[in-house]
């Protein structure tokens, strides 16, 4: 069993806010993150895949392939976009690290080839980070 | 002479339009920064005084005083906001990161106490920077 | 179960010394480590916490408030201080970066307010890092 | 129990071929990392030991005996080398990231002189990372 | 005037070599930078252009346009090469980290749409780096 | 001409103190940075040499050299040392990170055997750093 790890990054914008809640419990609950306009960060995405290596290519899996996939399910939908606004997938979310973090899971996890998902690593800045495991 | 720089983070979100442009020659312009709901970034900005030593403290400038300028000055305004929309002093201009460093510059520039504003770097991700140096 | 992490720096200075040593056997165990007046590093630590998502604010723990407590649980105490010398709950440990992991995890596990704490690495440099996992 | 890592790097070039397929399927299988006369990376080894602290030294390894056993047992032999050619232990392995990993980890282990070896982490590039833990 | 730059990174192989000195002067004058069969690194390039800024776009250089000339005139043609035999604008040269930026400049200074080159900073390693400013 | 960098670390402890002034005084100009059992960092120096290139290496100086230079000179006299009180060169001086820079310079410019000492640039944390020119 061999860990492989692929990292790639995207600039989005959101706006965390909570509907079922008033404008004054969001502002309290998110303080400057509840800014009704939006900010924004270079999110860092490090995707970690389990598995045997294949005899004929050394590989567990090839992160050519890794690569264009989290490109083509994740990196082109939230790339330079509004993550409350912009992204299909995340309707009704509030955009916290751990959700987005959940939501790019449900994504990944089936559109894996060869191996198995086993942490997504979602870093907002450089001290703020999270970590899901499909627990 | 030395030079002493003094490093800081900001979380924003940001358009690139402009308003003398119709929305598909802006689009063709700025491509996806273009996306009107805007995308964001974690700035990382380097400011550098340059100056003679005090010989008193060993200092150009006292980096803790720096930092409150830029915490104040900067910092303050524009963390967790859309620049386009919630920063004063960014009212009618196009955020670029150019702009951005230029209008740092005017702000920060007569609010150095000891020495003389000499570069602002200000980094919109790990592959793009600009630098002014008051030119 | 979502895994959170915030990181935080602090600039210190330790001597490793065992008392119960004489001081060529100290020389000999700690090697330059053991110079009488001591040297320093900047340390970086990483804190997670493991725990469910709250579904009002789609947080584990908000990350402001885990910096608030790492800010006045640690780092007031250790920040630009000598580690043999100026911090209470050091008194009597060697300052490996194994113990301090260990003395961080004792006096933060019962201050986390949501999830549990999980994982505690410090850095000592860019090529030395322990974790500490409360096992 | 405590898990320390040291970290080290080195400057090796390599080529992605596996003796058993036609030029051919090398070039379909490896892409641009078949080029025959190879290419190279700037790889960083993270290597991590656990144990249970010594109550002399606090340590649960001496870090500077196990940058000496890093160095001597993989660095010289890898750092600007040709990982296909120069090699002793790589004869006959076709170099991938998972497979160095794994070797690293066959000569390392043995060597480890207190606690046991927990992980071995290879980057090439700061996009692709594998990590082994002897699994 | 202001100073933009755009960051790109390649993997190569190399071997230092002056064909017109013996293998042992070779040796004695690259140690082991020069071992017969190469070595590599993931070079980091930072390409540095001066210019006034546009009043239409706020750009002294548009980035994206900048990306695609260092992909067209440089990455394609050296990343995951032997610089020694694969590169057809380094032949004859020796592939020393100072030629490389050099070379980089005589191709990319004429290629340059808007503005002025002014900086290439090329960098081997995390702890050995080149600039040239076509002096 | 081209300008070549050599990156070293070390790690040190210091106290910033002016012996013609009282406590209370050095307390109020250096706040915590005055703690009278010092503090520490882990300290990144890069020296920077311009000059021509040799015809027969293509180097503008051996960095093998360089790195030999900084580590008899600087490093081995720095690392895990007190500043103030463990340093022959810098007694008498308050070691800012100006007056660092400087001193270095002064034992750094005559050793450099070809090219000119440009620039030293020190810092003392990833937010704080300074560069002396020889001006």
């Amino acid at each position: 069993m061999v860990y492989v790890t692929r990292r790639a990054t995207f600039s989005a914008s959101h706006r965390l806010f909570n509907p079922a809640l008033s404008d004054e419990e969001n502002e309290k609950l998110y303080d400057k993150c509840a800014n009704p306009r939006g900010h924004g960060h270079n999110y860092v995405l490090e995707v970690t895949v389990a598995g045997k290596q294949s005899e004929r290519s050394g590989y567990v899996i090839d992160l050519k392939i890794l690569k264009q996939i989290l490109e083509t399910e994740i990196i082109r939908k939230v790339d330079h976009k509004h993550l409350n606004e912009d992204v299909d997938f995340l309707k009704g979310v509030i955009p916290t690290t751990e959700n987005l973090a959940r939501e790019f899971w449900k994504i990944l996890e089936p559109k894996i080839p060869v191996g198995t998902l086993c942490s997504i690593r979602l870093s907002e800045t450089e001290n703020n980070s999270v970590e899901y495991r499909g627990e």
